[in-house]
């Protein structure tokens, strides 16, 4: 069995470069409601932001050791996204795997683990989503795996797929599917200006949203 | 059965102003410790306040038509009250419903959902209380009622009735209360100002709570 | 039985001076990766931080008799640390608790229960640690105990055991470890700012931690 | 304020008796999806089963001064409904009170905190619906009330209330709809036994359901 | 888009024979650790047990449609695995679908969300898998997928891979590997018969799990 | 440091046989409502029962190697009382482990880990209690401690200290208390036992319980 895979297919920098104009929530709904990440995986403090490639990594609960070899081998623009184990009560990464992930030009870490030393993360510029804060350190013993399939927070993700992330939480975007949602997503994005020029012009929902005729169809009632 | 009852009783304006002078944890010890939310429904970025009279909803999970329907109908300083199953993992409010509701006037919203676009609706200025931010989307679907009694978060609540929120949470004036708890949230106020001028200047808190006799009356041992 | 025990031996002011130069994260390492409540308690908003000895309480869940019985007979410069059955639905500390700790000089407060008052705590300068916020009020009917052992958050805590809090949460260090924990965290400390220069000079983690020849030896295989 | 109201006006027998024989899971789809409690409250053991009138008590958490008043003034066939704080580590309950609800001829009890003694409890024979079993004593401190209206598990309940529990939980029926949702359940029962006699038969649940031409409406594609 | 994929390769019978013979959690091990189903997944009564191929199924939260179609395409020995949304609180298959699994000659169901008529499915002899027992219906509006990959309980399952369940909960096996982890499962069963007779005839568990070595190798101190 | 402490005091026989007599709820009430442990922590099956010393074992979260050592130690009639994080998702203790502990005479093993093999240690006939079951391997890498003191379910332990848990949870009594609280028990059972014979003849709870008086001091006001 082979635990480490150096290197995998990024999508095109271009492609990178132009999701990073959607928010996570209009790439959700562009590719049909899917892959939102449970929003129990937050930013560490409001207002952090990333998007880029996922590159994978599964530790086993309570131990880093496969986290800090990614480090090692992910390149500048990657996000590390780790699977282990849906656990909060673990801290196995801190401001100095985030210095180490900053000197890299990593683009961002996403876990399903606590991660440790919050203010010093923040000092570094490095956007971090997870579980939440957690002091409690982990053990260096048991090997897992780097660049195979995950699953984390409900999603497979393979290394490549594009991962996008703010306060509203973490969705994945299929590589192949990239150029489409960014598609989608602009198409999106200018129905819901148009509909916020209306709101803000006095225009009602219930028409602008066409759910007024959707009421009448499944029958609601009015007194 | 009516799914939709247009318009209810609202609580006279002077009384809105009167009320929206105390924080929640006052009105809720004011009116005997009672009408307090779960504590897990909350301003999804701190600092965010609102009060008035509820407008209530109730949506099947995942679902966000009768939200929509309900902003529709909604009047200025009304906040929206949504029970939709408890549930966080949905996200049946964002961006654009946000501006409807600060195009109407409406004072804010409370649900037992998770929310959408949190910068975005930070940017309306419009005051949201949920359990969290969730970008999952819903469907529009399944009918269900606007003003009739609904629960949320463990408490009953009638359209009319007031909402006081703040980062302590959310709390149900009924409608038929407010003067009576507003006279006691001044009370409550006064003597409160007044203990905390005491504790300032030095005063004891066992004495100036009269925790001291009760302890006694218990038979508190001391060593 | 006793319920209150009037005083303990508290640390010996230089080294709580001491000890207040480092995060909780490190003397959670430095003292072999224990100590560290549940990551659920944690700062009321984010950026609070507390360092002293604790003056240990056990309220009845509901009920926070004992803590304003505490408030009273604590010194300045302790930190409260309240077991009230780990249940944030309870908010038996406030603004005016708050006003008392502040005008007594004291230095925190840790409960696995709620608070209520965040926005005038906050005004206070008080540094609180709990389970969140919630206003729902306590009763003050039954008797606890002061300053004798506490479990809370899944560790045993003392009268006089150091108490560090910041965003990463909690930990606890025995007061006779206090001098030994201040020295391996310098220790720590010195070899962490070590590592972090030669990871922004651009070394590589994977040498620097040492985790290569553990990968090694554990028969790591890559592709 | 008045804590106890001693009685309520409880539906007719024949009543209580024609709904006994429907289980609750038909109760609620026959009053349109409404009723349901949370499914955290569960009997506590399998195969418990209760239905009746609802005596409705709301205690303070970790107290059970006012469900032991309760006891002495509910009659035959009530059941028990106890408001207390949503909160599984309190056992306030067990197998002194179990026997004296049995000696009374009580119908059962519902309750939103935990209860004790639980194999002294089975076999009392009386039927126990709560958050689980907990050891953890209460005390007798806090007065609440006796037959006003509670919420308990999300649904509001008012004494007379039709209660019926089994393993798939608990379900309230209000009383004014006790006949109409018997007559619904019937209707329901029928429809069903007819179903499953096809399916037996080897019919197919898509013709049998109607979803086959729902799902054709909806535009659903297959390969 | 696609949304119901009717047929799929099943593995053959023999090989499905064969894994039948060992319960989950010895093929766990065999394939490393892997495939294990959260916890929080697990017989709707004690004792139940399923083996056979997965008949994938995703369905919105609340909406029990593409689960009514999945039964009537379904083949007999599959096991149908639905993915609803990780929530507990909805009863999308009770007796009637039970009946038409059973009628169907269907081997059992997996889901994350609750089952109702629990009494009734154990009379039926189906093997239901879910988050518990839940009375609360479910609408049929919004459709979903059949036969495609779906993540459920952390982990991604295909149509055609083998699903084992008891009263340890859920696991699945690759398709691709069901003799390998087979032929690993019989050595580790082997192994474990010939510790547990030494264990039984007062053999040292330290001497025969060979943990003994790894503690001196690991530093262990004894006093 | 000291990993392992081979041996402790262990209480007097016949006081471990005096304490058997009774349930752990009236152990729990009998020493002034301590010591229970979070009720999450249950028998894996119900109707379990043990009583014996502390064995106590610390064990790094996802891994067994430090139980494993503690059943090579640990003398008949001894209960291992393990600490892992309180982390459901791990099963470090199965069929093979449940034989070792049989063939010893241990008395039963409580943990805030999950356990595995089921069906398989309910044959053996071993008392477990714990956080369910959980198929999920564990590693044996990371070294703890045995027979020091823990903290688990909330409650400080040290080895010698009594457990005693059924279907209600499990209790600690320490063990210098183990004569008192029998006598404080027996007291208890016994006017429990002349309460409920009275009960049966028709007395009234609120006039045996004494709890009439209490509501007439509090200003119970009745209708």
């Amino acid at each position: 069995m082979v635990h480490v895979i150096r290197t995998f297919d990024r999508p095109a920098t271009d492609l990178v470069e132009r999701i990073k104009q959607y928010p996570p929530s209009t790439l959700h709904e562009a590719q049909g409601r899917t892959g939102a990440l449970t929003s129990r995986i937050k930013p560490i403090y409001p207002g952090m932001r990333a998007c880029g490639p996922a590159f994978t990594v599964s530790c086993h609960p309570g131990d880093n050791m496969m986290l800090i070899t990614a480090i090692s081998l992910a390149k500048p623009g990657d996000i590390l996204i780790v699977s282990a184990g849906d656990h909060p009560e673990q801290g196995g990464f801190g401001e100095v795997l985030a210095t180490a992930c900053v000197a890299k030009g990593l683009a961002g870490l996403v876990t399903d683990a606590g991660v440790r030393d919050g203010p010093a993360i923040r000092n570094t510029g490095y956007q971090v989503f997870s579980l939440g804060l957690c002091m409690k350190g982990t053990v260096k013993e048991t090997l897992g795996t780097i660049n195979q399939p995950i699953v984390i927070g409900g999603i497979a993700v393979r290394p490549g797929d594009i991962i996008s992330a703010d306060d509203d939480g973490v969705v994945i975007v299929p590589k192949e599917n990239i150029a489409d949602v960014c598609a989608k997503s602009a198409a999106r994005e200018d129905k819901e200006a148009s509909v916020m020029k209306a709101l803000k012009a006095g225009g009602d929902i219930l028409e602008l949203s066409g759910i007024g005729k959707v009421l009448e169809s499944k029958g609601c009632t009015f007194s």
